[in-house]
């Protein structure tokens, strides 16, 4: 049983979820990494996110960044969303991250923000404590 | 049986369908429009896309729009996306749709532009004839 | 005692605010809600942080949208940061509020997603229960 | 007589014609490889599109990207557009492609992204099938 | 036989156009006005272009703004182009117009700045006095 | 005296005006190549245009690229303007200028690219003839 | 003699003006107004700035907004550039204010911002006090 | 007592406040150079300002930089800001600095400017002698 699950959109976000995993570890934070696309793995992203224990998610994604916002659907935990830079800089991802419909919201950190993705998932399980 | 499977992922998106379904109807395209949010209405649009036999997806989004991307995931007919200005001109919904990874394609048409879906969509059902 | 602090930089930010507060309010949350400018009440906010037993922060800012920011500087609270559309569709504000350096995060939503702000307060109160 | 016609705007465009063309081979497709820009070629590309039977058109163009939507004016096949990076980081190319005035439809897909090209085509040619 | 031919690529850009013919008629510069799309009527317009005897073309779009471009393409006499603002602010017009290849130059002026137009085309003409 | 004069507005732009003056020798075009900034010499500037007897200006600039405008508002001669990428992709000096205010129009071409600059000076030039 | 000169590009900038200008009054400083275009009235705005004893400078202007850096390249005192929201936002002049070459600094405070450029230039003067 | 204080927000824009450095001591001016950030030292930023006899700030940031503004809220001198391109080409940095609420100005200059930072403050040093 994890705390945190570490969602990777793609196997080239990896260095991202680096910086996550490295600030998770130095805090004793337990975590789950896996690497799960919300498009070419949407099945057993659904599973994985059902049968999760996890009390905060950090999904990193780039380009149509959509892996953040469809895991806030299946969870009502919080969930992080670290945009990557891939094209145009990761405006595209920041913006298919942060811009989510009312009722579903998903926490952004900045673009490449590997450590802040795990500094504020740090403060939310702060807020159990 | 319909050939084109219209989903909106929001009920304030209608005028940009209903441009689109003006010009599906003049050509005497048959069609089944749904409500469907990818953010708010998951396992719905799961369970819609997977039992649907439609030809093509027109799929009309704004904001995070996550829908056209999660459709595609799900079926393997060509999906066509409609960005919808909600926030910044449209173009967050422009890039959430049009920049998806390799392997899983949406057809992206102008912003707010539902007449081009569903000419798209003809010119596509026109291949099968 | 309040479990949200929800901190305006403007009061001309209310109506963002009053999205945010509406949905706390249906949710049985408390909040303690406040008009204060990192800019222009500096030393209010430094004391205000300081002192609040806030478990989480809703931030409000347009513009040069540092609020949410100097919040997160002050508290090692989760500190939500919504951007406010005043020029540039609200691009500057989303910029300022997202992209904070390492080791201080801020959890951004949606241009003018009060809403989304108190939904995602809600999670992360709910992983202290 | 080729399924696809693949046409590129200027022979710099070829590493992302290789990613489409690889794609198109492994699912054994057949195609046709032109380079025809519409700006230093339109009679030629004029003619090729005339002459053509390809059932969907694959066009990939940087810059004023014009090529996709003048073939989109000279067929009644659907034709997907593919964005290059050449300047701006292919924002400029991304823009021209896609907003396309009522009645012409171009498929555009991610900036770069060849690979996508073909998968549409391929979802489209299904469709005939 | 007029001195400047001014082509709209839409009904809709007549506003922008009306300001060009404003600045021509109070100069005395002779002119033809044409509602021409490059993507609804590509035939017409290749007619247009080869048989006018106009020493400078004003061509006047928004959107997917090909037009300049393929007037360019068909005329070695300069083309000036003006970009109008439908969606995004014109910015898609504009990155349209301007970003020509090599070779195939257009003179582009300010989005929706029909009057710079005609004043570009009167120091056109004036060189050749 | 010269057919064209290319002002730069910094010696680094040199490789863009390189494009240019290769493309203008090829053709025999005469010209007289300076390098004058509007912002470090206003005065020699003003002296240089107002001597001068070009029939057409090429200057090229990036940033806050004001050459273009401040030579058109000293002669009455066609000013093609080339804007050069230093920062951000070269978007600050393509709006700096492009967007001129009516009365005094600039002809603006693609970033960075000095040949179609010579281009459509060679176009412009051929008016006269 | 007045410390601060205050100039507009247009006079369509006036509501911009009287921002800085009764941010000025309050304070009682002595300011002088002129609506001078750096493209339109080039000669009239050197002998202005060259006969002028101002202190500071305020400037405003919208689209390519070259006013404020003319201004600092003909005097060694410090010149506020304030860029209006005619296009684009305001994009457009935001840029083209602030994005200075090296050696010539103009002080850029944010869009339509009249007030800051008074209460900075009020800074400004405390200086020599 | 240093004339101007040097504020970087992060020892990693030292190569542009070296640019500045440069510049103050070819003029002879006396300055005083700290790495203070907004975000991770903020006490430490209060004590500093608050004592500082510093007649202006030049202040150095990058992402969210909202040291400018936030040294502008402690004093009541003129606040000079230079954003940084970590990100986005630094648009981000931009947009965080120059879009200041009113009442609480900061003179902006370009992205890596650290030069004209520098010469705008000799300028305003030069307003009080």
């Amino acid at each position: 049983m994890a705390d945190v699950a570490v969602i990777l959109g793609s196997a080239s976000d990896r260095a991202i979820a680096d910086r996550a995993v490295e600030v998770l570890s130095k805090n004793n934070i337990s975590f789950d990494l896996q690497v799960l696309s919300a498009h070419r793995n949407p099945d057993e992203l659904d599973v994985y996110v059902k049968r999760s224990d996890a009390k905060v998610y950090i999904t990193i994604a780039g380009l149509s960044a959509a892996l953040p916002g469809v895991v806030a659907s299946k969870t009502s935990r919080p969930v992080i969303g670290v945009p990557v830079s891939a094209k145009l800089g990761g405006l595209d991802a920041l913006l298919s991250i942060v811009q989510m419909p009312k009722g579903v919201p998903v926490a952004c950190v900045g673009i490449d923000n590997g450590d802040n993705a795990a500094h504020l998932a740090i403060r939310i399980l702060g807020v159990g404590q």
